[in-house]
């Protein structure tokens, strides 16, 4: 218990470092009046969205509410209210998380433009990382505290361990819910607007990114804060809470062990990750002199390290062995190597290879950069199954069940969500600082030095990406074994979802066109989206007159554009949404709890390759557009090759922006509902088996 | 043993007739010297290209025959040899089906077009569809007569019916190693002619398809003939002939029933199937005077009823019930049913608004196409999915197991095979048909006759991709469950593949990864080898002089051109064949039988959304193209709604003719290789299990 009790402090402690990480970012000078304003138009439109958006999510949450009242109704008036409150501050918690990060960024934006204009590199570079940091331990800070008091003051009030454990699940559950929302709605919101905006800016005006002139251009900055910062925030603050409470829930039934110490360890483990992170603020100031990514790639592996040495030290003092470290190493190493290979496959000789592809037309760009796509899925998959196998083995020997040891390294992937959020919120502040210098025409000097910054961002936001799918891999793997856990333990029946059963194996199909059936929907829905904002932008241009000459003191409605893509996304997420959470209720209830577990393990290993895909072909054909734009490779910008490597980085938005990050959190939230409404499922179904045998028997 | 027998007759009595439907397509008479000479140019091409594909397959056979000496040489000196037998004759009947199949197929399209010309249109049609029914024929005759022929051969000698049952497996593993190559190399070869021919022609030169200026052009004909032909047929025979070889195997080991009549059973449907089939070129006068479409589909469907009923009857007859007939109508439904999603999502409202994305630019038309391909995904699976449960269900009732109800649901989707590969290769000799009308200038009212049946054709085709692809659903469920009951029932072992077991879904992620993988490489195979036949008529056009200006008397080098799509096909086709062949002996080694039934599950439940997204994406690309230029919709020919549709069938291309085909036979071949090497891989795996603990241990 003082191990829960050292978590509970650390996260404190890590909050009251968010607020002073967040003064030093707001004392900052936030430039000219033309810049405030700029500035102001964005986080306007971030806000607003964000306000739709929580009116959605809390408005589906009633739903969710009521369902959890009726389904688990019969395990107990105090089981109910449990869950509920745990799920309520698990989805608040991430709300609040996503706030704070985000409009700390809209803050930071600015200033780091306006330092990069007075102060040089390194202070611009500095104020972006407060920035990212405000966001990185927010999100590790309050996912911790929530789930370490809650477990906390369920068991002191009810002494019951595994009820306390079971009812935690509903935070994981209210984590997953926020999460699916932000990043499938920032997802379509980021993209509509920047495929809107490139489309008819871009491609038909011919005027720059960024331009003032285009009424499309805010909605495309506002799109990096709520789709790159809160999205990928709410995605990993998700996947830290679904393996520390797999954990917690598999540490809870165990048998030969001490479920109590397995509690702690993982919540202390997170609370380790977190502290270290703290230190990378001041790390930096170790790097000065080096180029920014390298500063920001230092950081995160010291504290990688950090984190791995300190684990080592608890892990022995605790246990005695290092049973459990294993796991635990392996896990960080998996979301290193699979970030590592979709920079490999996105980067190099692949890329030129691509770039010539372009030169060959639009056609053989797309062919072989889904072609480079699927390759890349290979080694980070058997990567993932070898660690998986090796978790479960070392976690049998810990004593805690394989299960147990699958929710450690999916806990060491991500104990240190704090600084890996934070280089990844890095990137949109340095990118919408640059949007700013452009707008308010600070000119091509202090355009360079963001530049910079921008270029240091997309090389952690390729890792941070790495971490996001890795994670979810492991998270969807330990919520599984949670689930498996629970009915083998907690209802005694024998679990045994064998692939010569015919309704594990027809289910496993049915989960496996899940993900196609939601990518569908999510690349549907940004093409929809952008098709309005294009018409809504040559509107503007045909109506408002000067806008497109550009003269001054005309100026576009950019709010109007923010508003259609809000709506757009917020419209459009909701289908997707509900059918992640429904689908396995669904499956569950018609063909049992077995069934239900093939549906898992086949929607999980068809959409890692899937996402993986998406995600890593996605950011090939970026890249190969900005090598033929940077190196004017086959005739440079204008070219044949050019435009061909346009249209494939177009066709790449929704793939790498949202519909590949939404997997992860398909995923995720397939296999935590499937955790939370277990009673329910099983309830439920043995009523229909019975109620089918009346019919037929009767 | 009577059934084992009256398929042997049947067999051989349709093959009797394939001779006589061969022999009255000769004697048509085949136009002018002008129009032979073009029909013996594409007849050469496709030959050469099968002597080449036959040669490398004969090579990479020795060392699979070697593999099986080496593997399963503790099984005994007999096992050995009558797989090896086994193996060969399945391999070499497939090449023998495939061979007279296209030979006809090469010599009905000239006369097909001839009969336009001078006969009208039902004689044209007649000529073709005796053409197809050539290679239908052929295909299920030699398929049945291989199988029941060795079964009888092996019992007779034996008199062991469980041995003659394992042995005959080797004959799948035969027709499996073929269609594997055969659909991969016919794949790569078709598209990377048609993409190469279209690059250079239709978008550089601006010259009209089927231009004998083209230099590409025979390779592009050829292509048809060896890919929809050739490919189409080895593919089917692979199905029916795994779908009935499980149904041997599982019979084989029944303990509550009598497996002789399992057996018999199975091949006496494929027979009847086949029977029925010959009645189609009967009925196509009973419709004279329809449009050709519906003559192809009407046939279908009274061949499918009348086997239907007779099977009815002699279930009936056989059991006193019916529960072997109901997975057997499953099975059929799906298949029809699965064609008729392909069918629906590549016509009417979905090519239209799949149009109107192409009017909005490329991106957009390539994001819409595979949004739609990925959502036509989900109804088959789900029906697949269904089917599965009760095929089962009503096996179990049966006394065979609910793994033979599954492999009669194959067999019930496989045994028209007659009828379904006929109208599917009456679609390019109708195209080609087509083809040499144009290249012999006969004029446009002649070439308006080869445009409907071609159109009837393309119908056709999708439901034939339809039957390909359900059948491979099939048959892997088929093999895998003959897999699962010869674990349990041949080596008593236990065999529980569970999900609970970390290598099991370690082996099922690793499963899933295989078909992007396969995907990838047959994608990057077809655009390296367009590129090549690109510079090689780019080089023509420059170098002989005349050629590209249309002067009388000047010949392109079309044997140069047929000469590097082969090469390209054969050499890109071996990797990604191998992969096949020996990924499931890897894992099965390193993981064990359960993970290798993982990994067989995790492959199958990837790739059917895979396949399915690919094929049908790329089916609607084409129409949607084909809409634009038929109606005139969006500016039609010419506009920029219709060269971003054309980029969208490009990049369609590969999708639907080559990676999307060829995972059928990839997961086919994985299952069947798992099954034939089931006692090698068992023995290899204790061995190095025990090697290890030793190791460890010592």
């Amino acid at each position: 218990m003082s191990l829960v009790i050292f978590a509970i402090l650390s996260a404190i402690f890590t909050f009251i470092m968010v607020n002073v990480f967040s003064y030093m970012v707001r004392k900052e000078d936030a430039g000219t009046d033309e810049m405030r304003a700029i500035s102001s138009y964005i986080r306007e439109g971030a806000r607003a969205f964000l306000k739709r958006e929580y009116k959605t999510i809390a408005f589906l949450s009633l739903i969710v509410v009521l369902i959890i009242a009726f389904g688990l109704s019969y395990e107990g008036v105090s089981y109910v209210i449990y869950t509920i409150i745990a799920f309520i501050i698990g989805a608040f918690l991430s709300l609040l998380a996503g706030w704070i990060g985000m409009d700390t960024a809209t803050i930071s934006n600015v200033r780091t433009a306006n330092a990069a204009k007075n102060k040089g590199l390194f202070e611009a570079f500095r104020i972006a990382y407060l920035g990212g940091s405000v966001m990185g331990l927010s999100v590790a800070s309050l996912s911790i505290l929530g789930m370490a008091g809650l477990f906390f003051v369920f068991y002191t009030i009810s002494k019951d361990i595994q009820l306390s454990a079971s009812v935690v699940a509903g935070f994981s559950m209210g984590a997953a819910f926020v999460a699916l929302f932000a990043r499938v709605g920032g997802g379509i919101y980021t993209k509509a607007a920047d495929v809107g905006a490139d489309l008819v800016g871009k491609v038909e005006a011919g005027i720059p990114e960024d331009d003032p002139r285009n009424p499309a251009v805010i909605a495309d900055n506002v799109g990096d804060n709520v789709g790159d910062t809160a999205g990928m925030g709410a995605d990993l603050y998700d996947s830290l809470v679904a393996g520390t409470v797999s954990a917690i829930v598999i540490a809870a039934f165990a048998k030969n062990a001490d479920p109590m110490l397995g509690i702690g360890y993982a919540l202390a483990l997170g609370a380790i990750g977190t502290l270290s992170s703290i230190l990378g603020y001041f790390l930096i100031f170790l790097f000065k002199n080096l180029r920014p990514e390298r500063i920001l790639l230092n950081t995160v592996f010291i504290v990688g390290g950090i984190f791995a040495i300190i684990s080592f030290i608890l892990t022995y003092m605790l246990f005695g062995n290092l049973n459990l470290f294993w796991p635990l190493i392996f896990g960080l190493v998996s979301g290193v190597l699979i970030g590592y290979i979709a920079e490999f496959f996105s980067t190099g000789r692949r890329i030129m290879d691509l770039a010539e592809a372009a030169n060959s037309g639009v056609a053989v760009n797309i062919i072989e950069g889904i072609a480079l796509g699927m390759r890349s899925a290979v080694i980070p998959g058997i990567a993932v199954a070898i660690s998986f196998v090796i978790a479960f083995k070392m976690g049998e020997v810990s004593g805690y069940g394989g299960f147990y040891g699958v929710a450690i390294a999916c806990i060491g992937m991500l104990a240190i969500t704090g600084i890996t959020v934070t280089v990844d919120a890095f990137g949109p502040i340095a990118d919408n600082a640059g949007g700013i210098v452009e707008m308010a025409g600070l000119g091509k000097e202090i355009r360079k030095i963001t530049d910079v910054l921008d270029a240091a961002g997309n090389t952690t936001a390729a890792i941070g990406k790495g971490f996001a799918i890795g994670s979810a891999i492991f998270t969807v793997m330990a919520v599984f074994s949670a689930f498996s856990d629970m009915v083998t333990q907690r209802f005694g029946l024998e679990f045994n979802p064998s692939l010569m059963k015919p309704e594990v194996v027809a289910a496993a199909l049915i989960g496996a066109i899940v993900p196609f059936f939601f990518s569908s929907g999510a690349m549907r829905a940004v093409g929809r989206t952008a098709k309005l904002v294009v018409e809504e932008v040559r509107r503007q241009w045909r109506e408002i007159p000067g806008l497109l000459e550009g003269k001054v003191g005309v100026k576009a409605d950019y709010a109007r554009i923010v508003d259609i893509t809000t709506t757009g996304a917020i419209k459009n997420m909701t289908i997707p949404g509900m059918t992640a959470f429904l689908s396995p209720l669904i499956v569950g209830i018609l063909l049992g709890l077995e069934a239900l577990g093939g549906f898992l393990v086949g929607a999980l290993v068809a959409g890692i390759p899937l996402a993986l895909t998406m995600n890593n072909a996605g950011a090939a054909w970026d890249n190969a557009k900005k090598y033929i734009e940077q190196t004017g490779a086959f005739g440079g910008k204008g070219s044949q090759a050019h435009k061909a490597s346009v249209e494939g980085d177009t066709v790449g938005d929704p793939f790498k922006d949202t519909a590949g990050p939404s997997l992860n959190i398909l995923l995720k939230m397939m296999s935590i509902v499937s955790l939370v409404f277990l009673p329910f499922i099983y309830e439920f179904h043995n009523w229909l088996v019975n109620a089918l045998k009346f019919l037929i028997g009767g």
